[in-house]
């Protein structure tokens, strides 16, 4: 937590802008096209149509890419903020986090950006997002609004983790449509931090948020990478986890 | 929605019990081993050291698995539901929910089971799900828990959607642990029907949840169906969306 791209750092919001703004380097951007290979494979099979022989094929490749990929150990994306503040790629974040990530599939992703005071989300999720018919889950429109309000008490300049997320669901969240979240920072109370927001889809009210988040300092990070080393340390070998 | 092994219905918690204990098809066993073969590459990705040859190699072959996937169409796990009466095969929800589903490489998944009267969901997060150090991004412990406070809502007999999820974060909840979520049903006041839960990591409380579910009649349901076929009809071709 060494440098000014962390989420909370007093700069943050402005460092973002800019870091979104970068043009990716070649590893960054075949990581970004490795993703979203995976996005189109995850979003297709989910209610494919497509015979088993296809089916057996596919799971054979992943398991065979899964094994290559097992090759190579598998950094934390805060071994790479700390060495962001050295080799200039502060990137980790933005790349990796399950909702914003352009190289994590499990993100929409969240694309962030700052719109004065506020901090707009815009989000398009697939058809593997599905809750009720046509919808996205209730629990990842509470996942989008855990990352956007997250961002949003970062303009506070102190460090915070979610202490309390409501959200209030108001109408259903359309699959397939460009969805925009809308986070606010209302007050920041001693270490309380509390944010509000909304998600659209056009003109429509889908669902609104409250946020609350309790700032920390350096040394509870500290503490949680530690806990994280000797977890590591613990599942010697390092294979991923499915 | 005419089969009984929709959440919400009367039976629907002893019939999930006996879903859960349904020795899978072929097909349905190769969709979950092609799951874990897409969990497998995406929890590798995220993080990973590997060069940037096997990292555009990688980005190819999914690439071209999509292609190969995009020529069958994709049904709706929700047509997947009407023709499950008649064809026996009422596994779709359990299959592809992006929480639960064994097919859906969103899903950790969680296994829920029916504990007394309470709702038990069973999960291990990943490396791809990562928020704090070595801890699960707190928007995704929400939409764990709005998945297992919405199967404890289904105990009333009602079906219900959400409409507020109240997360309270007590203590980080630890990646590649396995993790206890609790659902209760609480309260049912005409539509209202009223659940809360816990996350356990062991003996350490995590999260404690509650949510507020709203009785929906088929009608609605049968409403957002048909604007689920309108919009797919206006995306003509069926492409799935990243």
């Amino acid at each position: 937590m060494t440098t000014s791209a962390n989420p909370g750092s007093p700069d943050w919001a402005s460092r973002m802008q800019e870091l979104r703004d970068a043009v990716p380097s070649p590893r960054r951007a075949e990581l970004h096209r490795l993703a979203d290979g995976a996005r189109g494979v995850l979003h297709r099979l989910v209610q494919t149509s497509a015979p088993i022989e296809l089916i057996s094929e596919a799971a054979d490749e992943l398991e065979a890419l899964a094994a290559r990929f097992a090759e190579h150990p598998s950094s934390s994306i805060y071994e790479g903020f700390a060495e962001a503040a050295n080799a200039g790629e502060p990137f980790a974040f933005f790349d990796h986090s399950p909702m914003l990530g352009k190289a994590n599939p499990l993100a929409p992703p969240i694309e962030l950006r700052l719109e004065g005071a506020q901090m707009v989300g815009i989000a398009t999720f697939g058809a593997a997002y599905e809750g009720p018919p046509g919808c996205v889950h209730g629990g990842y429109v509470a996942a989008a609004f855990d990352e956007v309000l997250g961002s949003a008490q970062s303009l506070s300049g102190s460090p915070g983790m979610t202490a309390q997320l409501v959200v209030n669901y108001r109408s259903p969240t359309p699959l397939h449509t460009e969805l925009r979240f809308v986070g606010t920072l209302d007050s920041v109370d001693g270490r309380k931090i509390r944010t509000s927001g909304q998600v659209w889809a056009g003109n429509v009210l889908c669902a609104e948020a409250e946020g609350l988040f309790i700032s920390i300092d350096f040394l509870r990070f500290a503490d949680l990478k530690a806990r994280r080393a000797e977890r590591q340390t613990r599942r010697a070998g390092g294979a991923a986890e499915g």
